[in-house]
């Protein structure tokens, strides 16, 4: 049950409600909300003189549910808007930062190609300990300095708590990864914030859990939250992940956060990346994750799934028309 | 390995080269075909010959596959083509067929909404024995009467091979359900005859089986095999099923078949079936197969997932400018 | 519900009963049972007077739940029974017929240990129409002579609808396979007959699904079903399947079948088979289904999972301990 | 490739080596090892001089396989051993640490019955914000007083990386769980000490995966490291998760760590804990951790599947028998 207080309410009284209903509590633009376990469904009488509004929430999914506000929530980047009715934000770029030169070459390309958002990754969550590791807080400087250099707005993974403060300070958009869906000391910092944060839905993890995730950056404040789905682990390996798009018709239709595709990491392969983006598009999501890269074949990490100047651009000219058909523009 | 053989081999000499090779053998349009199991990568000295042209395959994956045959085969079904460059062909209609009024109502529907082949089932391979298996025989009768009326191609479903040939014999398209993708004795009876077959993935196989399945039907010598995606099992419940299109755009890529997807059975809810097809058109597939029934509270079977004729037609109106903006048509 | 029907009650009304009630007819040792879907929860007014006695089942699993009949099903092959509170029965064999020789081998092996019910496959559900296919009806023939020459007991795998009969006469235990689960062709045939029936858990279908095929044989009157799991499909693919060990547990507790468990193609290696096959007794199942051949190297199918017979013996004295540690004796 | 290098190399030496290779530097005993991708497959005529020994792994699973190191690697907790030849540890306490009253009892009740690890939560990885988060540093602290106390040696689970220092600090065991596999603030932190370390498998992870997190703490230096499987995820929801045992089986033959099995978290439900401990008794794993509380009813998280002491003394008296039927015991 999420609960609005009346205005004018002072602290000791409210931390009396939270302790009384086991509620969470958080601060939205001044209102003061208390968020109840979803099995709480009515409001006592001593409660109810504070009570400006309530609304009940089937499941522990609330602050993100259509059910507490129906319309899709605005996540703005700068002058870049998520969650807007018609516009398709790209974001692109390669895996990881692996040398200046590299991504100057990319957001080069990419400003000349109209893309506002660049990707890149510093600390990269590989899953042996004897493959490249990424450049780390070196990274996160040359993005630093790209961004003042091209005007692009940067997009960046945290791996792990120790080094969640300084992306924080560095990305305009702070990526939790797939791996890290459950860290709670990056929900706990990202939801301190005010900064943006792309939640990846982890390989393992159902939808439920996955926007329970996110309710845990919500819950702490922080309402920039932008949901990705980037394919679940299943049965078939012919392709590195299932891009889960009955997924994203379920988020579309039950929760109210921006809702971003990444079919790189989904597919795995370079061959696939331009189907699936344009099936993405064509779902009406509020944006895209794409990896692309100068040389793909001497890529240091998924060398497989990056798609090359010549093949982003192919791809970028089709999707206009596709966006729009479905009452879109691709920004 | 596909051999194919020189003109004017007498019967004989293949027989001993089948044997030699544990080939099987298969006709296409004339040509005589040995088709070894892949692991045969060359042809020996006493074979050399009798062979024309060989075509190595990495897998069990040959007559079906883009290294044998790069083009897509084409499926004619009278004269809506399967397979074309340009065309997307929709199918549509009702789980099951229930009564002649329910089957008459949605036959006027489809002709007057401009779609060529309905979908019905009569052979229905529920889970529990306590519901609703279909009318059975005299459903195929009813859709036989329907298909007279109102100048429609049908497509139904076989279930096992004890029905298989009448199903052959009333249908324009036999389906092979998901359920029965394993079923030899349907996909030896399909492989005798000449009519157009739709194979549905099981919700349990993995690509590699799932093509597979189709080789029996090609080797046996009909080459009208249709591939259906129809959503895989994964241990995501929030949705019926998690449809595959990264599978999709791995059978666009390695095999030369048409590829038709089922977006009802996918999610099993109608809210998210009009985003899906959309995503499956904006990835030039060759069909769509969707379930619309006259009052879908009502159906006998599958009732949560089923168009009613107002959404059917929004959502048909929605397909036309995306797959104009992949070059496809919808038909 | 399940409902028995008083003795003397003649068939017309019966039949009207059935109408009234969209149920299932069945008849077990003479008692006339009804069995409706579990959405129907009582019984009306003008049924009423006909009923001995109620059961409520929770889901359609009904004739195999614990809710309508707590204690576990006997099923018995000659004087070998599945089931009883202390045995549990060894069954093993190779995967296929191969030849007179290689069945013979096998044979003898299999009474020198002491094992009573020897498996071997005539009618092969191969995923690829370019490998070994099996000896079919020759095969079946060669198990009727082994067991008349070593009086062992046969089961057999029947793999499509098109020779269900032939297998079902010459088979003491008829073996539907995982592929065929679902299909109502082998489960009618079953359920018209009253030989035993080992039903395989399909890889890609739930508990729930699993034991509703059962109830199909059930419900059409057969009682003699025994349930064998194998291994489920999962992201894992280091192992061909995953046992689902989770899932025998739930079945001894909700079901009122004999429990099997096929450690050989779960694992897919022989390396695992002696170490689940020992997991497996001790959690009291009911059967174990072993894959075993003179020489697995030049095997024609499942070459890699199964024990020689050294392997095997060695496996068999493993077990007879952890049997008696659980209360139970090999057999 | 593992290089054990010959003794006297000096630091300078090291690290040019480490730089040529892309080697990461580890210390065992004293033993200077320089672990390479595992693409790299032969040492140089440069490097030859100064190595002692190569191992060749397949994969990037080098320290942990029986490639390196072909007998099991022993965890000493105190007196208490993973990893021998014919003991099984029994690890068992509640899901959560509650109160002091609550995890005196369990204590002094694991004392009287022999079990000489506690296992119980303090932070704990809940998937909503809106459910009980753990007592944190005052459970730690009740935690060190009960050890000293009651003489129990102590596992509890690390969440995130915010907190790893504390836990390192009382625990005799760290665990790492399942959603918290992947993150290397744990695993780097961990690596850094010399603090036994159980890893739980992540229930969204292969088993290739699993170990080499397993890889990232070897490589840092600390050996301690034991494998426990809790259950994977798949489409079967009857149960919580699915056990993993054709896994366990694969972990046995492949790797050098000793492994755990924790039945509670996999199957989530008292019922089956007791028959899927006795099966993972039977395949020889080299402990066992077990839920169980005072009154699983009132427990503040996993109600479902904690068992009660009176069940827990029935599983504990039949597995001693189990034990030793194949050749060890339980301590």
């Amino acid at each position: 049950m999420v609960i609005h207080l009346k205005k004018g309410i002072d602290d000791g009284l409210i931390s009396e409600l939270v302790r009384e209903l086991s509620a969470v509590r958080v601060r939205f633009n001044g209102t003061q909300i208390l968020v109840t376990p979803s099995a709480i469904k009515n409001v006592s009488a001593t409660v109810e003189p504070y009570v400006d509004e309530v609304f009940i929430c089937n499941t522990d999914i609330q602050l993100a549910s259509t059910e507490y506000r129906p319309e899709r929530r605005q996540v703005a980047v700068g002058d870049v808007v998520f969650g807007s009715q018609n516009q398709t934000v790209m974001m692109a770029g390669p895996c990881s930062v692996e040398s200046e030169d590299q991504i100057n070459a990319v957001a080069e390309y990419l400003v000349n190609t109209g893309v506002r958002i660049m990707r890149a990754g510093c600390f990269k969550p590989r899953t042996s300990p004897y493959s490249f590791q990424g450049l780390r807080y070196e990274g996160l400087d040359l993005l630093a300095k790209v961004r003042d250099r091209f005007g692009l707005y940067i997009i960046t993974e945290v791996k792990d708590a120790t080094h969640v403060d300084a992306v924080i300070e560095v990305a305009d958009i702070v990526q939790v990864g797939a791996k890290a869906m459950y860290d709670h000391g990056i929900l706990t910092a990202c939801s301190n914030s005010q900064k943006p944060v792309l939640l990846k839905r982890s390989f393992g993890s159902t939808l439920q859990e996955f926007v329970q995730a996110a309710e845990f950056i919500l819950s702490g404040g922080n309402e920039q939250v932008i949901l990705c789905e980037r394919g679940i682990r299943t049965f078939e390996h012919k392709t590195r992940f299932t891009l889960d798009l009955c997924g994203v018709a379920y988020l579309k239709q039950y929760t109210n956060l921006p809702i971003v595709v990444d079919p790189s990491h989904a597919i795995g392969f370079a061959y696939g990346v331009p189907d699936l983006a344009r099936a993405a598009v064509a779902m009406g999501v509020d944006g895209l994750l794409i990896e692309a890269h100068p040389n793909p074949r001497l890529a240091l990490s998924d060398a497989s799934q990056q798609l090359d100047f010549q093949q982003f651009s192919a791809l970028s000219r089709s999707l206009s028309p596709i966006a729009k058909a479905v009452g879109r523009q691709m920004i």
